[in-house]
């Protein structure tokens, strides 16, 4: 069989890169329902002149849950309870699940945060006053966060999409396929995935999974 | 390089096995929440002497959802209208998923339909009556149903597991571990999920789905 010799050294490597990451693991954060507002959002529902109360800290640094919950409503439902996570941002933004949105009646794109245009709009119910955004409402597509020294550490490139397993050798083992990988001296090592795809995989927060 | 001669061959011979399975598409079938009746627990529940009454066929021939519902009750909420399967069965099972568990507040296990030794106790509300089993709560276990004709043309065996990809190329592409197959004259060749994993994997409702 003629072959290239180039072709054998390339595979060889990309194979010994895959089993140098995979012995690595990371930690899941499950993304519950949650919004980041607008100072001119925060105003409308909330009361000009307040600020939002810390509830605890999440793992990315910088952020942090709130005390301040709204509701949000569609053509079929409404959901109560949904928790700021602040600071405020400079566009409003709503993460829900594919299974939250079946129970609101809305069908919300799946995108990386932030790119919220063209994205759905939904009524936003606080306690202050209740507004309409036309965009916003989003089902956060999964990612992983890397530290620049986790990323080198694994050998990572912001932007790369990888693949993840996750409940080894348990009856829901999966593999998440097209898992964006982020990088930024901002992050903490996470993957992030919604309560839809926890429960299928039946992750639990700070579980670890392996890129694969 | 030494190589066992029989062991190329036995490897071709799964490759060839994989590629012709690969390429026969199987339909997504959403198992939503629902139940199974004893006939003693239907008397508690909606009455002695009456009857189901068929709301719409399922797709495993002889299944039928019917009109009634219930509703289920944990320590944490409520769960309301929940749809009967009928026929009646030998034991009362209540099917559904981890986030609907998340929501009672019960910790129900992974089980495949009918093995309820040990499984989950709930309160069942009906119009005629509450009840309290003492185990018949349960997630199901994904699986595939199969005609033995389709199993015989995919080459599959009963109680194989095997993985199966699904939303190729979508962001929430995924490949399912560990999925059971099922092989009965009874069945029609159908990939059930739960609306957690169906949810996860962006699938609807007849979908197709491959084994890889």
């Amino acid at each position: 069989m003629d072959q290239d010799p180039k072709l054998a050294e390339k595979i060889t490597e990309e194979i010994a890169k895959r089993l140098e990451r995979s012995k690595s693991d990371i930690p899941v954060g499950i993304s519950n329902r949650h919004f980041h507002l607008a100072q001119e959002d925060w105003d409308a529902l909330f009361g000009k002149g307040t600020e939002p109360r810390k509830f605890r800290a999440v793992k990315q640094p910088g952020f942090w849950a709130a005390h301040e919950v709204v509701a949000i409503e569609g053509p079929k439902g409404r959901i109560d309870n949904i928790r700021l996570v602040a600071p405020h941002r400079a566009k409003t933004q709503i993460e829900i699940s594919k299974t939250d949105a079946q129970i609101i009646g809305l069908k919300p794109p799946i995108r990386d945060s932030g790119d919220l245009a063209g994205s759905t709009g939904v009524r936003i119910i606080g306690p202050k006053g209740t507004i309409e955004v036309k965009e916003g409402l989003i089902i956060a597509r999964r990612h992983i966060h890397f530290h620049p020294l986790e990323a080198k550490a694994m050998n990572i490139k912001d932007g790369e999409v990888v693949r993840v397993r996750a409940g080894i050798n348990g009856q829901r083992e999966l593999v998440f396929e097209q898992v964006l990988c982020r990088v930024s001296d901002k992050f903490s090592l996470e993957l992030h995935v919604d309560t839809d795809e926890a429960n299928a995989a039946w992750l639990k927060n700070g579980d670890n999974v392996n890129i694969v």
